[in-house]
């Protein structure tokens, strides 16, 4: 069956499945509560068309409702992450368009990120080989980043023209590695190694290439197992306080926090530690 | 001699002293101007309270007008920092309340983190052992943080099912250590070691669990004898600048500055310096 | 011929050349597109006076028009960077100033970072030695910096009793190196060694002393070579987005990019890569 955008406001409480999404522009799969997305063009090393663009975003706005899917893995097939916008597929083509045109298309690929910070779901970028341009982008906008030795992650719209402020990076980068890294980056369009972004803090860990997307998974695996509403209104609140002060950052969070008190799975968690066992958390 | 709110309002300046204060849910001392305030149940690790989140935010409060204070270690007894909220004195009790219940719980531990950003005083955390829920908030709030190789900092509000985002977590911690690792532990609530904390930023240093104290007492001594005026606008514009643009931000340490200027330590510094000699800074 | 800030007015597009800019209170020279300024009182250190501020601020106002340089180092003759403001020359009058004077004054400092960070040019520091107090902010001020092991860097407004808001240090430090290390250097005026400098994010990278300039050149040459234009919108959305939320700045980032979408190198690089070229940007 195929996700119909349409059917998702007759289910109750606006909610809907994607389990069972078929997706035409890379692999979706889904194995208990975590999907994994595969940019899946290995032999030009996973690049992004106009079509797979598109078909991300309406796949993370869709995750927004869906309950059926607590954490997001991305990675690329073949050893590579993913090498970013197609030089014959997107760049030409924008060569040809006029400024609405442009302009249509940088939203574009700026609603992408807005959907995958937007989603409850934490997203978890597995990341191998190749991670260029508005992949290297793909990997930012994730909440978490797995990594490994040999990967290249490189912000390289300055070597076609570009300016390094693509889909939200001169606000996004700066936050995880620091301004003056970030600043060397999106000016040269270097390479960062994988033991740079580690030491960055751009990668949370390093794996090694054949159990990178395992770790990724089973990362995935455990947040999908806790307690997913609370998971939800932490990114929610990552997001939204971004640019608050602090004092309207702390009653934000004690707004978001008694929120979350009042769920079943704070109280699961109680009940649990006094019978001196395991909290099984369901997400409500 | 207790301290009383209500007279701070009687003494001349608004200013009230704090060295002879007696606290009841933890342990208060002043040698010379250095406030040393330590979490003291060890047999439990210094969990925190109702009582003892209360008489924190107080004294936090108190020390805004307090003129005899000019610099505050935080510790706890036992080779422990603080274990957090007590899953008996406090989640229990929580499970019971209604929203406004709750909210007011959370708005009263967010106005501790309140307090302490808006205090003159430099606020150094000394961190041993186990570092945990709002234990790790407390430290996170304080201006400085120096820690052990064996200390274990965990933001682990998700193991009772809760969100990452109590008492200002979200907004504070990816300043410190970067959004990419903040995300990270606050998904996982998994601790931070202290040579990831030394490494990631979050402790300014690592001492032997022997010389904690007295290394953290030491420097906040140090700041204590320096231009104690000049370091409340100091830490004034590292919380007010926060959520300021870069311009805006410079104008307000133009002003800033300027007032600092026009204060007696200034003066001393430079006719110090004219004579060859060491400034005796008075904090005016 | 020295520079007449008047004559710019007149030219085609409010442009400006530089290149026989005839310095008075420090060296600066062009070679191809890249400008190299060097603070020249080696026998002090090279100290700021009143009189090098109000030259490098009308200097870099004069930058945003110059279509002649591309990009900016700044350095210090005699293996250090930068001393600061001169004890004698501005220390000893400031304290003879009355407020609207002081204000002046802190004023004028902060619109040297305003115009540093305002002009389209990356700026690079090449840091060898004492990097201390304004001399530090002009670092910090810049885009990127490469040091060396043996330069230190000191924030010590705290030594001379005045706060560590200075022309903007509490806001660009805690970005550029996290808000806890940020708050030690400003708290104590300590120097920051050169390889906690490269650890912490403030050095892009370190250098030997006898290559530190050539090597700052050799990267602002590779930046002045490449999309100018793009670079100058990649400076201003880092500046721009510094207090955006994310959305706002993902929306800004679509505007500026399809900016650079519609400019020639663009194009010239698209070209190139069809012809398998390596395409020669001209920075419009």
């Amino acid at each position: 069956m195929r996700y119909l955008p349409g059917q998702a406001q007759q289910l109750p409480g606006n909610r809907s499945a994607l389990a069972s999404y078929q997706a035409s522009h890379f692999r979706f799969e889904v194995e208990g509560a975590v999907a994994t997305l595969t940019l899946n063009r290995p032999e030009r090393k996973n690049p992004l068309t106009f079509e797979s663009y598109a078909e991300l975003r309406d796949l993370f706005r869709a995750l927004a409702y869906a309950d059926d899917v607590k954490a997001v893995v991305i990675t690329g097939a073949g050893e590579n992450f993913c090498s970013g916008g197609d030089v014959h597929d997107i760049i030409g083509p924008l060569t040809q368009l006029d400024m609405p045109g442009l302009l249509a298309f940088t939203r574009m690929t700026g609603d992408l990120v807005k959907a995958m910070r937007a989603c409850p779901q934490p997203v978890i970028s597995a990341v191998d080989g190749i991670c260029a341009g508005a992949g290297a982008i793909l990997a930012l906008s994730s909440d978490m980043r797995l990594g490994t030795a040999r990967s290249k992650t490189a912000f390289l719209f300055t070597r076609v023209g570009l300016a390094g402020c693509d889909m939200g990076a001169c606000a996004l980068l700066p936050r995880v590695i620091g301004q003056g890294r970030a600043a060397e980056l999106l000016y040269t369009g270097r390479s960062m190694s994988g033991s740079e972004a580690e030491r960055w803090g751009f990668f949370n860990s390093i794996s090694e290439p054949e159990t990178l997307l395992a770790d990724a998974r089973a990362l995935a695996a455990s947040l999908a197992a806790g307690p997913t509403f609370a998971h939800g209104m932490t990114k929610k609140m990552l997001q939204q306080e971004w640019n608050m002060g602090v004092d309207e950052a702390i009653e934000a969070e004690a707004q978001a926090q008694a929120i979350c008190m009042a769920t079943n799975d704070f109280h699961r968690a109680y009940h649990a530690f006094v019978a001196k066992q395991r909290p099984v958390f369901e997400g409500d």
